[in-house]
């Protein structure tokens, strides 16, 4: 592949992993999770981590890692929404 | 692949895809959307969009259909969210 859309799958990876951070962020500062759905983000840990699955059978690692990565945050989002409600 | 890995990848796509709709039925519900991050999901929406650039160089239709969607749905959060603050 032309090493350009290397570089745009590359950046599009960083930003779909690393964009959870500021929604971290504001749930710390702030404390309310009351307009972020619970069932949004069970689903979405629960297809990320069927992500992982399927990069461990393609023996893809950036698919391994960068859904490892999000998985972290969103568990995180979860805990976070479990316990600010 | 071992078809039980493309059911997996499948299922993954399926919840990382559907799972935005929990959120846009609650803020549509609710109104309300001052706990979600502005900054997350408008970084979401670039990414996404360079996944479906990556996609098409790719020539992959799952990568560019699945991020299609995504993207729209995540657009309509965006959207509710600048009008709702």
């Amino acid at each position: 592949m032309n090493p350009l859309f290397e570089l745009v799958g590359a950046v599009a990876a960083i930003l779909t992993t690393l964009c959870w951070l500021p929604q971290i962020m504001k749930i710390l500062r702030e404390r309310k999770t009351s307009d972020i759905s619970l069932g949004t983000n069970a689903a979405l840990a629960t297809g990320i981590s069927l992500w992982i699955v399927y990069g461990v059978a393609l023996g893809s690692l950036p698919v391994i890692l960068s859904n490892s990565v999000t998985l972290l945050f969103i568990l995180a989002i979860v805990g976070l929404k479990l316990r600010f409600g």
